[in-house]
């Protein structure tokens, strides 16, 4: 472990974490290593969508337990607009929206993926994100958010490669990954700022560390089992293969 | 219990909430009839208003932890307005902004209600309502909201009351019930609509009664500390009796 005895200076710690964290992100995945290469099937996509959908459906959850722990108002007042980006409001149809909206450019239906029968190993991990935010402490929660960090730069690979291997997915779909393009760095700024006004001691830099690579290995876990599921077993064929199933 | 095996008629559901709630509401509470009555000293409305403030201040905490039980995004998009309400926002200061100029407007200092140690059965009530949200489902949490069926009518005697028995007190620190009395109308009429969408077996019904009931407790039994302390001992005498200290 990087942290001792005493704190470090917020600039080296955040090194720390930049290097911890990147070196576990989910862009070195042998599913996103697919998916960029262009070598996933329009079935195997739309499973991941699907599935992917349920962590993105526990995102405000998660970030609503994080207020719930969180005493400070100045903190409360910036992490609330997170709920209110993926939830949306009366103006903005909100992430979540976005995210439907995705899977209907790649031709499912709305209901297909709302009512979508998730992997266990999925659904395990979504909610091990809610229950990290619910029992942690709230700088800890903050602390997982951190991933937003080495968000940016997967979301370009990514939408590159949206672009030129998957024609068929009508590109009005990517208002999704454009839109975190840009967010992803503001709450990653917000997320360090908020950490170098509360994360003093060792013990909190330890346990702030912890809860990044904890998220980290979640993200990673989730891909295993749609790895698993949709390219290992049933040589690669998957429920979504022809749009209109299952 | 008044709900039997079968869940009732909407309607009459209310019909219960509002008699069972409003008999055990706060507005008969001794010391809320003294206030009423004109009969509290400066020392004891600062007393009180010091002590309520430690509620205030967990009402956007319980509200958040209602939201991260609820997956219905829906219902998130209308009851994450009370937190934005109470914590404010850029454009707003939010509740808990007016409850400290409402302290200011009764000549105490801002850090002596930030700092303030409450009295114990204060912070347990307080403690309780968000334990309460953190570990029932977000609609026993919803109905436990919905003291605010009572409120604007209490609100109203205790507005009047004020500006006749408590000249002491600058007017514009009344902002907060001002608000409160428009505010309290539509978060009860949206409660409300949230339950006659979810609250709909019999056993949903005796929950959420419950969870008035619970609430209404809360509220009294935080009017009990208080009096106890500031009424019955000390012969009245409080440590804001003087606005300088403590």
């Amino acid at each position: 472990m990087p942290i001792g005895d005493r704190p470090l200076p917020f600039d080296e710690f955040v090194e720390v974490l930049r290097r911890e964290g990147f070196q576990r992100y989910h862009h070195q995945h042998p599913f996103h290593r697919l998916m960029n290469g262009g070598q996933l099937t329009p079935g195997q996509m739309r499973a991941w969508l699907v599935n992917r959908f349920y962590y993105q459906s526990v995102i405000p959850i998660k970030d609503a337990a994080i207020l719930a722990n969180c005493p400070v108002r100045e903190v409360r007042r910036v992490w609330i607009r997170r709920i209110l980006d993926h939830d949306g409001t009366a103006d903005k149809p909100g992430g979540i929206e976005a995210w439907l909206r995705f899977g209907e450019a790649m031709g499912l239906r709305r209901d297909q993926i709302l009512q979508a029968d998730v992997l266990p190993g999925v659904r395990l991990a979504g909610d091990a994100y809610v229950n990290f935010c619910k029992t942690r402490s709230w700088l800890e929660g903050v602390a997982s958010s951190l991933t937003e960090l080495f968000a940016p730069t997967a979301i370009e690979e990514r939408l590159t490669a949206l672009r030129r291997h998957y024609p068929w997915i009508r590109p009005d779909g990517f208002t999704y990954f454009e839109w975190r393009l840009q967010a992803a760095r503001q709450d990653a700024a917000d997320a360090l700022e908020i950490l170098r006004q509360y994360c003093v001691t060792a013990e909190d830099q330890r346990r702030c560390l912890h809860a990044l690579i904890f998220k980290t290995e979640l993200l990673w876990s989730l891909l295993d089992a749609v790895y698993l599921e949709y390219v290992v077993r049933n040589d690669g064929k998957t429920p979504y293969d022809e749009v209109s199933g299952p």
